[in-house]
Order: C-alpha cells, then sequence, then structure tokens
C-alpha cells in the first residue's frame, strides 16, 4: 500500500470502532462500516481515533482491528492509524505493527500536559524518533488535548519532522490559523502539507475557503463532506453552502462533546451500517428526548436535501 | 423597578459595551444599542457580562455604564448586571451600588479554581453573603470557566439560596442537564428557577423542548432568539426550527471562542447599531477573510428567511 | 501470596524501574533493587508507579518486570502493581495477569479529565467492575492528575466497593483530610482502611500523628521512612522528628516534579543500588550544579544523622 | 522615593493584609507589621501579593492600605504593589494612583488563560502600555497562576520591556530556570535583572548559589530569608545552610497551598507583629492539630537555633 504523503485530500472519514451488544469487538459490522465509507465517497479511512474509543481497546483487541480493516480495502484507500498514548514505547510498538501491516501512517494527538512551546516541539521529536519514519498525521484538538499549537509551533514541527504529511486540523476557533499556515506555504518559507479538518465538519465550506483540502472526521453522514468537498473543488461554492446548511442542525448536534459518539453510533445503526450502537464505557446514554431530537433533525434534513435537488 | 424573579421568561439580551475608535465608553451608541435591542423585542437586559468585557471597564466605568442603561431603559425591562469577579469584596460593593441604582438582579460566574461540588456549594454561600439578598442568576458556563455544575449541585445551592431565581445555562453539551433539572422541578423536588440558555443559542429549539423559558445571549440578530422563542412558545416547533435553521450557520461563526465578539460587534456596527466595532485589549482583529466569510453568510441568511416568509 | 488489606502498614517503597544506559529493562539491578529496599525495612513494595516510569514501557515489559520483581521477593513483601491508565480494558487486563503472578493488589489513579464528584464516583464504580475483585488501591495525588477528592468523596467509594483497602495518600494540603478521614471511621461512620502517605514523605511525621499507617513513596533514603515509622510508632516522637529532619534539606530536593526522579536514581545509582541512573524519555538531565547540590546535602545529611546517633 | 531597579536585592518580605476580627482592614497592626519587617532586616515590602489577600480588597481599600503604607515606611526600603487583576484598565487605574502615592515599583502575575509563548509575550507587551513606564516585577508563579514561562519568553519580555526590572522567580522546580537566566545575562546576551525567589523560601540556599540577588516572599519568620541571604553573600556558605535547615520544617508546613495563609497569620499574630490572625473569605481555619503542629515546629525550630548559636 502506498504510504501517506502531502498531497492527500478529500475525506478521510474516523472510523468508529464497532461493537457487539456484549461490547465485543464486532468484525462484521466493521466490514459493513468500511464498505459504506467507501460507497460514500471516502478517500481515506483514519482507525484508532478518539471517536474510535482507542483507549477502550487492548492492544491486542488494536491490532485485530488494523488488520481487519486493512484486509477489507485491500489497498483501494489509505489508512491512517491512530498511535496515540501516554508513552513511547508503545506507541514505537504500535506503529512498528501497523506500518507493517500496511498502514498508510499513523497519527499522534499530544499529551494533556504539555504547555510551552518548547515541550510541544520537544514532544514531537520523541515522537518521531518513536514512530521512526513513518508518515505522521499531527492531530491539533486543543477542546479535548488543551494543547494549543501556535501556527509558528507547527511549522518548526514541519520544518524538523521530514516525515510530517499532514496536519489534522481541529483548533476550534481555527479559521485564522489555517489562513496563517497556508500563507507561510503560499510564500515558499515552508514545506505544503496536506490540512484536513476536523471539528465534525461544522466549519467545512469555510476551511476549504482558507486552503483546507478536505476533512478527516466522522460525522454520520460522510455524504456531506464528500459533497461538499467536490462541489467546493468543483468551484460551485454556493452548491457547497448549500449542502453544508442542509446537515448543519444534525452535524451541530452530533458534535457536542460526551454524548456526541452515541449519537454518531445511533444514526449509523439506524442507517444499517453496524448491528449495534453500543459503546464500551465509560459511555454516554441517549435518552429519549435526545433521541426524538435526532429523529425530528433527520426528518428535516432529508427534506431540506430533496428541497435542494 | 421590579426584581428578577422565578417566572422571567423570553429573551434577555446580553448587551455588548460600545466604545468609540479611541476605547471610551460610548454613551451614545449605548442608548442606539438598547433602543434597538428593546424593538427586536428583548424583553430583558443583561449588561457586563463576558461578553459585554466587563473585567476591561474600571469600577467607575462600570457604574456608569449600568447608570446609562438604566436610565434608559427606564423600567421598560429588568437589568441583570454581572459582578463576577476575583473578590468578594468588589462584589458586594457593585451590588450594593446597581442594585441602588435600580437594577433587577445580579449574575455570578464562578471563579475558575473551583473543583469539587463542596467547593462550588461554598463559594455560591459566600456569593449569598456578598449580595445580600439581591436576586441572584447563576452563570453555569464551563467553556470558559472550567467548573462543572452537575445537577445535584446546582439544586442543592437552589435549596440553600432562596435569591436565585435564575439558571444562565451555557453547559455544552446541556440538554440532558437541563432535563434533569426541569424533572426534579416538575417531581415537585425542589423549586422551579427560570432558565435562560446561552452559548449563542446555537440549541435553543432543542432548549425550548427541554423545559428553557427563554434565552440570555448577544447573538447580533436577536431576532432570531426573539422569533424562535416566539413561534415555539405559539407551539409551532417546525416554524421554530426553520427559524432557527435560517440563522444557524452565522450563530454558529459568531460562536467561535475568542473572534466571536469582535464578529458580534462588527455585524452591529454593519447593522448601524453601535458607531465602532472597537474592542479593548485584549481583543481578537478580523481578516478580510473574515469578513468576506460574514458577508456571505449574512447574505445567505437574509435569502433564506424571505424564502421562508 | 496474601493479598493486600485494611491492615497493611509500615514502609511500601515505591520502586523505580532500573534501565540499563541504553534504555532497556535492567533485571540485575531490579533485583540488587529489591534487596536494597528489603534490607532498610521495607514492608511492601509498589511496582509500575507514575515513579516507576510505568506509562514508558510497552505492556510486555510491564509484564515482565512484575514477574522479576514478585519472583526475587518470593512471598516475602506483598508487591502492589500500578495499572492506571486511559483505558478500562487494559486495565483489566494487566489486572488480571499481576493478580495472576501473584501481586498483592493494584493501584489505580484517576484520568486527569475528572471533574465532578460523580464523575469520580462513576469512575471508581468502573474501576472495580474492571479490577474484578482484586484489592484495590486508590491513588489521591491532585498535583499531577489534577483530580481533586474531597474526603466524602473517598468514603463513598470506600463504602461501594469492598475490595478498597488502602489509600495511597498524597495530596498537598493533606493533613485536614487525612484527620477527616481517620474522624469518620474513628466514629464508626465508615470501614477503616489504610493510609499509607506520599509526596517523597516530606510530611511524614505529622501525617503520622493523623492517624496515617506509614508510607508509600519512593525517596532515595527509605530508611528515613522505615525509621521515623519505627519511632513514631514506638511512640518516639521527637526522636522521629529528629530522624526526620535530618533528612528533610534532600527530601525536599527529591520532590521537586520533573527533576525528582532523576535525582532519585541518581542517589540511588550513587549508593550502589542500581546500576545506571538512566530514565526513560521523557526526562529531565541533571546538570553539574544539580549535582553539586546533592553532594552537600547528602553530606550534610550524613554528619547531621551521625551528630543525632 | 526611589523607583525599583535591577540592582535591587536582599529580602522584599511579601505583607499580609492585617484584619481586625471583624474583618476591617486594621491600620495600627499595619504599622506595627511594617515595623517587624524592617527591624528583621526587609530591604523592601511588596503590597497587595497573592499572600495579601489582594482580590478581597476593594479598590478603595487597596489604595488606602498602600498610602497608609508609604506613609509608614517614610522612603525608608521601596514598596512594590501588586496590581494583577483581570483587566488592563483597572490595572492601569492602580498602578497610576500607587506610583503618584510613592511606591516604587508595581508586579503583575499573568492570568491563568495564557497559554502559548505568544500570548504570554502579547500580555506583557499589553502590561506594559497600561503600567506606562512604571517599573515592572514579573510573577513566575505556575503552581498558582498555571501559566509556565520558559527562559526564552522571560528573557523575550526582558527585550521588549525596558521597565521590567525584576523576577519574582517561584517556579517549582525552578533552579534550572533560574541557571539559564543568569548564564544568558553572563554571556551578554541580555540585560540582567534582579531575581528575588519565593516559594516561602523553601530553595533559598540553592538558588543564591545558582545567582538570585534575594527573597521575595512571606515566611512568618523574615529573619530566616534575612539570615541566609547575609550569610551567603558573605560566602558563609554552610551558615546558610545550617540557619536554613532550621527554619525548614516550619517553612515547609507554612508553604501548604489553601492553609499556608493561616497558618502564616497565625504565626504573625502569636509573635505579636498583628492583632488577630483573621483572613477574608474564602479562608482556611486551622484545627487544634495545625496548631499543635505549629507550636511542636516552633519549639523545635527555636531549640535548634539555640544549638545553633
Amino acid at each position: 500500500m502506498a504510504l501517506l504523503n502531502e498531497t492527500a485530500n478529500g475525506v478521510y472519514v474516523i472510523a468508529v470502532t464497532p461493537f457487539t451488544e456484549t461490547g465485543a469487538l464486532d468484525l462484521d459490522s466493521t466490514d459493513r462500516m468500511v464498505d459504506f465509507y467507501l460507497e460514500k465517497g471516502a478517500t481515506g479511512l483514519t482507525l484508532l481515533g478518539m471517536m474510535g474509543e482507542a483507549p477502550k481497546l487492548t492492544a491486542d483487541e488494536s491490532r485485530r482491528l488494523v488488520r481487519h480493516v486493512l484486509k477489507r480495502t485491500a489497498g483501494r484507500v489509505p489508512i491512517v492509524v491512530g498511535v496515540s498514548g501516554p508513552g513511547l514505547a508503545a506507541m514505537a510498538e504500535l506503529t512498528h505493527a501497523v506500518m507493517d501491516d500496511g498502514a498508510a501512517g499513523v497519527m499522534v494527538a499530544p499529551p494533556s500536559s504539555l504547555r510551552t512551546d518548547d515541550q510541544i516541539v520537544g514532544y514531537y521529536d520523541m515522537v518521531g524518533e518513536a514512530i521512526a519514519g513513518a508518515p505522521l498525521v499531527l492531530q491539533d484538538f486543543p477542546l479535548t488535548t488543551q494543547v494549543q499549537f501556535t501556527p509558528k509551533v507547527i511549522l518548526t514541527i514541519v520544518e524538523r519532522l521530514s516525515n510530517l504529511v499532514m496536519l489534522k486540523h481541529e483548533d476550534w476557533p481555527g479559521l485564522a490559523k489555517l489562513s496563517a499556515l497556508r500563507a507561510a506555504s503560499d510564500a515558499g518559507k515552508t514545506r505544503r502539507i496536506s490540512i484536513l479538518v476536523g471539528n465534525g465538519g461544522v466549519f467545512l465550506p469555510e476551511e476549504l475557503s482558507r486552503g483546507a483540502d478536505g476533512a478527516m472526521t466522522g460525522f454520520a453522514y460522510p455524504e456531506m463532506m464528500v459533497d461538499v468537498w467536490r462541489a467546493h473543488t468543483a468551484g460551485n461554492i454556493d452548491r457547497a453552502h448549500d449542502l453544508f446548511d442542509a446537515y448543519l442542525p444534525l452535524a451541530r448536534y452530533e458534535q457536542q462533546p460526551g454524548p456526541g459518539l452515541a449519537i454518531r453510533k445511533h444514526v449509523l445503526a439506524r442507517r444499517g451500517v453496524i448491528a449495534s450502537a453500543t459503546l464500551r464505557k465509560p459511555s454516554a446514554v441517549l435518552s429519549a428526548a435526545d433521541i426524538a431530537d435526532i429523529e425530528r433533525l433527520i426528518a428535516r434534513q432529508t427534506r431540506r436535501l430533496k428541497e435542494l435537488g
């Protein structure tokens, strides 16, 4: 399988990890999910992300899930694997394993203890050593990690780590940062890397206008990201916004921290993609009122999409 | 002027604090802004909130602004004043002053150092002493304060402070909390207080369905909150959602932490409400790309509202 | 091997994890270290604690280290194993493994994301399920975990988890908490559990007076904790303070967050206990000035202990 | 009165704010306290520091306290005034007032929201504008502020603000930082500023060896800091350590976050310096066990100092 590089674009769906009702890995649903994401136009998949319940898997389960997906995709799209964790030795071990198995690259978010610019740069130097040349995706997600990357720090890491090929950009707000990063590479001051955006896609059209290459996020309607990206790339900006606006009420609802993943899995189960919406603990449980909200939002979304044609 | 009580509802607009280009208090714009908010249907106003740049004013300026607005509104709507701050003595002093001047109540957010349930309850006991009987609004806004209130803690404070009459609810996510609070008062286990929601209104229709009495937030189109609340209260839920959806893309954009207030003041200046979009430092500065985004969002919003009729 | 229970007392040394110069597990030094700790009077050992560089080991290395120590101690003292981590599945797996191998119990610190009392109690409910009956040590160390346990929360967990047998108490300040916990069990309101104190022992005599049963910490002179505990237990309070005061300047120096572990390993290597002071990354590096400080402090400590006789 | 400059050294005592039993400012005790600090050898005083309960005073009380102390000291020693707070307008106002009244300089700690290097530097740029040329002390106290300054960031601020004349250094650990700052000025790469250390003085002898110019802290035995500094400055390093070690057990006890200030005021009241140990809320309350600890520690300290002669 080809390795991830700076030209990556489109939509890398952050895959959920399907479980059976009793909490075991559900590999049948995993197959269905992979097929679904690809049918909807995913240009890549990301496994073991935060929304993939990565820390809730044992080391062995993580390995099995990755292998299974790699087998199912069979090289059709690149697979990025999240290897973040509290220790570099475990990160090195998992990276080595999944790259051997055929992954296209690995993604690393910073530990929440990092504060100063030097601490962040120093940490990624150590990550660079640990992953030994594997293509790297830097995850910038301060809402969850509490680590704040300035554009300067990101560009410093880009310079120090030649294998850093992609930024998963989900700072909030993040538009000014995106503009600053693109200004630096446009001016030739820095290597241009791929930037895919997260945050459930709720700023996708504006981010594409600022130079994002697509999205890496897991909204239960991946066709939103794909269709918005395609329309935008085709220069049909108004169409991109029309589609985005139709999905925004539900995307906003799914993006709630905490219940968000339960909502996402509920919708994926409702769409027949996964057999069960089960999450491993700790997990939120949806109430009847939550589900009523979701039903209304889906009905309205369907109606609006029909209006748009 | 009547004091704030548990029956408060509708839309209390979080007022910005208008400054001239050189950063002085702009009392002419303040008059215009007050008139604008009332024309759009505000049922109350909140001064010196976080989005009112309260900490950037001197004690004297805070007093002057409140007096000026009280004079302009002349009792037409209740005025709530934010008195949060690092010390109880200053809080007591400001509360005493503004209540004497005719405010309807005061609002207090917790200091970010509070962690345990006991610390939070203990802090509001001290607040209760400091404000000496003034009607109190509890601001629950973890994204900014980093203090997390459980429903149990809020209900404990409701029980201990008879002058706590309103919750400014802006936890995110907050729907389950809202349901829990309303379930407690519906079951007669606790006094029912007014709950107005914040977060720029981006969950307003769902929150109204869960029992919120309205909104206390400052989106630059306060008619959104007013019209959604009116439609919802009239039982026209679909109409409420239609209106909400039309405003959501811009509301989402304005709700970005950091630049959000600059966006809000930019739009208010663009609408002719305030003379200048000036913020006091520290403050975000909008780029040309930000302003282009805003223009597109306003144009699309206007078009969509026209379609809805 | 006997399981850990509520009567545990004395000094459980938090063991370092010895590495060779190249960063491999050093099992020869591990043997020497185990013997050293036991000769100095340790009544138990704790492996894979924060100061045991637990997150820097792979799952396999963790298992090997524990097995090796269990073989060397051969049941002479109980072995507690730290199993904290971001996921419950991995915690369950490691617990199962080390308990099968003969550990006396496991220790769990909370993830730093926990804030409210309910979140903390809920987390330990899940831990209780994950470790399935293994004797549990609760680590209360807010300086590092940022999680604040009130006495009420600890007592709630004591009540809900019958296998919670020990508190590793290292809140700072923690004296009032210790008094509150002991008052509750003295009054018969709660089960009395073992409380061993941490923080490098820098409040040990005062904590013993408040009802601590000993220490669980890793100061490079474990004889300090043993001798202070013995003198105190024998009713010789002044002697306990004299000894404590002699070691305090160095204990204070070693307790510095960050370089503390490098200092500890440096001293253990200097004392001939471990072959190398090597830490795995991320790690602090001692300067010549640091080492000069340590030399002066050891020389002064030696002189003072001689004076005391 | 002369303004503070880079040559400042010795011991600037962080003054407590004396209150009567009912919580009013106690200006008689303030006089006695000022005299006491000067008799013990203070070379300066710092008012309205964190341990001076600054946020608990109204703006008017702050002004009155500063004026009163300035009158009592009558130019005998320089007075530094803490002006930290959430807003720059209030900071400017207080700075202007106290400098007019005769203060030697002002001290500013950063707001806890700052994270990145750029945010910190940007904040102090704004502080520089706000205080308009008044001599500035930068307070680096991450344990409380949660803001982490690297040496590089401090040196950047030194370069940008010519009126920055002193660092109140209380990072923990902070020895390596002190060495780095002194190495930079020794190598002529940066202006040398005064560095006074905090943290209750519990690393004072080591910090003096690294190039600190003295202490700015409020341990209830200021003679400790004065005598250790004098002995150290006279080249009598062992004597400095002997004195330090005698006071360390109590200094460590007083340095507990939370109850620390109650302990300090208790000891100052016990020494007859202030009439009442009263703190304003929020405040810790000492238990009988705490007071017994303090009595034992003072008795042992007195005995040990007698032995030392």
